[in-house]
């Protein structure tokens, strides 16, 4: 995204196009997650803004994917309009320009908008008051594939499915997930990491065969040789863990025909990415 | 404990005496965890033992006090039984023999006879098939402060006013929980790993009033300069963690006295002890 100063309407925000969205993105700052999370860093800026902004928005992910475009689009906004002033305010903080960003179109927490912001790993151990941990992961690097096929799971109702009483056994098997996870990062064992991803017995298993596929599709990301394949967020998205680029060329094609011909979808998009540990940034 | 060859009676299991368990604990192997643990690491070893094996069994810590140690008599066993025939099975392997001992007392759990094998912290990812990850804790010494009160808390009570069913906020906080304590062993921050043993909503709000005193106990560790506080097991003994034997004192004095004015009960043990890297061993 593009930000640059209006000198004559000091504090004003305005969001002058939106690009790659179809058309479905509101143009009123106060409908919009980079709208919002501009006017909170605006006011996390204190004082009174010698300047407004004008914002040009550029979406490089699909909406309602599961893979956080949101929250990316929030974190792009809060680090530009704070770069527009001098990035006074450090990343950490800006977290909570895009919480309020997060709370008006996802809900409450920090998931997608700290590792947006910091890069990496984030670990939120808690959301009020925010704690976070920035998790590096320093043993070489670490890929990712994300395979997102044209189905329209909207994040509303992929939550709408979730339990919302959990047996005490699952919860045991969750949290030593949730601690195999963080075990993995830290160590480097990304074998540990894809078991603690396919460990996943509370949400996983419910909002899979809701997307069209999805059980070949991880079938076909292991087969293939990845080390875990889940759901991205609130999905359509399926997400594997990869050694390298060329084990994720393999996996990426065998979950792109798995969802074609388990699923019977189309392909909106489908990407190898390595792990960043810079986060939003001004280019 | 203390295991000798039984020259003429191969591959039988003798518990000779035990000690400190206020007679207690059945002489019968096959009601003991010692027992138990001595005759699965015979089969773990396999063939036809060349002798039997006498054990006597001398017990460190309080029965039922949620210190685990029914798992650190079977390690012992099971260590001693192994060194009598070379130690030819490694300790990861130990954990088997442990582990039909600890289902035989307190359930099929690797969570207390892991440790006490391998010493440090232990994550068990998932018991059937056994998944565990030894986590280095390499910043330092970590102290713990045990202060165990006299008061009668059997484990099998403590767990039936454990929860069936869990709302998914609190699946999330104490996933964010483990996964925090994860993160704080491994990048050796004592403070998050406190912060994560003060954040359970599950398992210590319900259990903690069943232990009298323990909340006052908590907030008086806490007040002392420990950095986080909790029950120990299925308790009653209340576990702090403190930086250094120093401060270990402060919290200890604290937390017994609290236990003796707000709970009205008397100590047991109250100790401060040392995180131990290596587990069960030969002495």
């Amino acid at each position: 995204m593009t930000a640059t100063a209006l000198a004559d309407s000091p504090g004003k925000i305005v969001i002058e196009s939106i690009e790659g969205d179809g058309g479905r993105l509101s143009l009123d700052p106060a409908k919009n997650c980079v709208g919002i999370a501009a006017t909170e860093t605006l006011r996390l800026l204190g004082g009174s803004p010698s300047c407004g902004v004008s914002i040009k928005l550029q979406k490089g992910l699909p909406l309602g994917s599961g893979m956080g475009s949101s929250a990316a689009s929030a974190a792009a906004s809060a680090v530009a309009v704070n770069a527009l002033f001098g990035s006074p305010i450090p990343k950490e903080k800006l977290i909570l320009a895009g919480l309020a960003s997060e709370a008006a179109v996802s809900g409450y927490h920090a998931d997608n908008i700290a590792p947006a912001l910091l890069g990496g790993f984030v670990l939120v151990r808690s959301c009020e008051p925010l704690d976070i941990q920035r998790l590096g992961f320093d043993s070489g690097d670490l890929w990712f594939v994300l395979v997102n096929p044209l189905f329209e799971a909207p994040t509303a109702e992929m939550r709408a499915v979730l339990p919302k009483l959990i047996p005490m056994s699952s919860l045991i098997n969750n949290c030593a997930m949730g601690a195999s996870l963080i075990a993995g990062i830290l160590t480097g064992d990304v074998e540990l990491i894809g078991r603690a991803l396919d460990g996943d017995v509370v949400v996983e298993p419910v909002r899979g065969p809701l997307i069209p596929g999805f059980t070949s599709v991880k079938h076909a990301a292991k087969e293939a040789g990845a080390f875990g394949c889940t759901i991205s967020g609130a999905g359509p998205t399926a997400v594997a863990v990869v050694a390298d680029q060329e084990s994720g060329e393999r996996v990426k094609e065998a979950m792109v025909s798995a969802f074609k011909s388990s699923g019977g979808l189309e392909i909106n998009s489908a990407s190898i990415v390595k792990l960043d540990n810079v986060g939003a940034r001004v280019l």
